[in-house]
């Protein structure tokens, strides 16, 4: 692993194009890898094994990079599998966006003893309880609301934008209970949600905070690799933007420039079954 | 195979579950081994060799119940899958569920020499024009409107219902441009979309036919067994329903008993793993 490692990127889907992008923008001179595992999304409405054991085969899959760093940009994977996907690799530099995104909340509270904080995500994300005890370390007071919004990523994903009479349906009912709640802070538990960031801010009001995970989880990166020395010390001609998908339809590359916000080159297809292969060499590797 | 080996169904998830409720009530006595691919679901976003591979996997792993019958109960693995699943399983008895619709929704045009047949469905089902081949080939001079509605499972996945304002609201969007035209027919091209069907029967009004794909397929599987003699000889006492899923969230569970109708016992859980190793083995005895 030198400075011009690749840092990894990963998230089941789209989503974490969000993370990428911010990663791009802070650190703008990195080589990035990104993994969206397209034929098995979306993550938030699956089990904790059932996500473990994806991600720990795509970092299987990665590992040929060297990355000096992995994000894995998707709050489910982080929320359910970021603990033993460190105990499953030791070697490796592994960072989620839970926590960053809980430290930005928890900042953006401010002074007030027992500040209101929501949070909106996935099933997944919001039965785990990781933001919950992420944000209670840090806010021991706070009130903490948590809400699930299981339409958000299919409404996102169909295109549909903030201007849509069903998105503006959608959200009004989700953060109807939060809003009544009088929230000081909305923190966007998800890397679909930054698209409708516009939207919350404009429901909720310029009093509310919104919090988007992706900016505090590049900022984070940045730390991380800057502590390690690892920061690239080339300048932005050395920089790439590499794409992996598990499916090959075509919407990857008909949505990615807008969760992007550049052209990427089109993706190379890694099927299912070849993560799975790398799996077992593995085990039979171990089993030698 | 004996008239007492099962029926198998497969679907990527829950929205099979009509279909499998429609088998029963049109062949109560029979065994019915279910399948949700729950792990890998959604397949309606996802490419034909995606979803191609999926299926073989779950048809390599069911093959020692040695079905009487397989009902692929899932209109995009229908759409994508159903030619390629024949020709790799000779020696099993294979349907699926867009014939089935597509020849109710060509009677249900009736005389009219030119009628207006809608069709709903997921984006890969409409992206593959199986439904416009199917009907194309017993209304040659039908206008045939085919709309992708991808909102439509995530809304009856999260529990919602035809009072819900959201639902309302998106089956309006959808519904408009084929209320515009005239429909005659509305086919739903996705086994979810039953759950919807009195709100569809209450917006297009009586004139328009609502073609729901679950019972019409359900008549042709029992067309099939009473063909080649394999319709169960027992009665009711002899009946099971057996399900497996690859996921092993609640969700399943929490909602089979609404998709179907009756109570079931919890599913078994298979790994993905499980289904590749199964896979892996095949290609192992093959190599040998």
């Amino acid at each position: 692993v030198t400075h011009q490692s690749p840092i990894v990127v990963i998230d089941s889907g789209l989503g974490g194009l969000t993370v990428a992008r911010a990663i791009r923008s802070v650190l703008p001179n990195e080589r990035i890898v990104y993994f969206g595992d397209t034929a098995r999304l979306p993550y938030g409405s699956k089990s904790a094994v059932t996500v473990t054991t994806f991600v720990k085969q795509i970092i299987g899959y990665l590992r040929s990079h060297c990355p000096k760093h992995i994000v894995i940009a998707c709050n489910t994977a982080t929320a359910l599998a970021l603990p033993s996907l460190r105990a499953e690799f030791p070697d490796l530099s592994i960072s989620g966006v839970i926590d960053p995104g809980a430290r930005a909340a928890a900042e953006a509270a401010g002074e007030k003893l027992r500040p209101v904080i929501g949070v909106i995500a996935t099933e997944a994300t919001i039965r785990s309880k990781a933001y919950e005890r992420a944000l209670r370390r840090r806010r021991n007071h706070a009130h903490i609301l948590l809400r699930s919004t299981p339409l958000l990523v299919p409404i996102i994903e169909e295109g549909r934008d903030m201007n849509d009479t069903v998105v503006r349906l959608a959200v009004a009912q989700y953060l109807q209970p939060l809003v009544e709640r009088k929230i000081d802070v909305l923190l966007l538990g998800c890397t679909h949600y930054p698209l409708l960031k516009g939207l919350f801010v404009e429901m909720l009001g310029m009093a509310v905070h919104v919090i988007d995970s992706a900016q505090t989880c590049a900022e984070d990166v940045r730390r991380r690799l800057s502590a390690a020395g690892l920061l690239h010390r080339g300048d932005v001609s050395d920089r790439s933007f590499q794409c992996y998908v598990t499916d090959d339809s075509p919407k990857f590359s008909e949505l990615a420039s807008k969760f992007l916000g550049f052209e990427v080159d089109p993706p190379t297809w890694v099927k299912p079954e070849e993560l799975y292969n790398q799996h077992s060499a593995a085990l039979l590797r171990q089993a030698i």
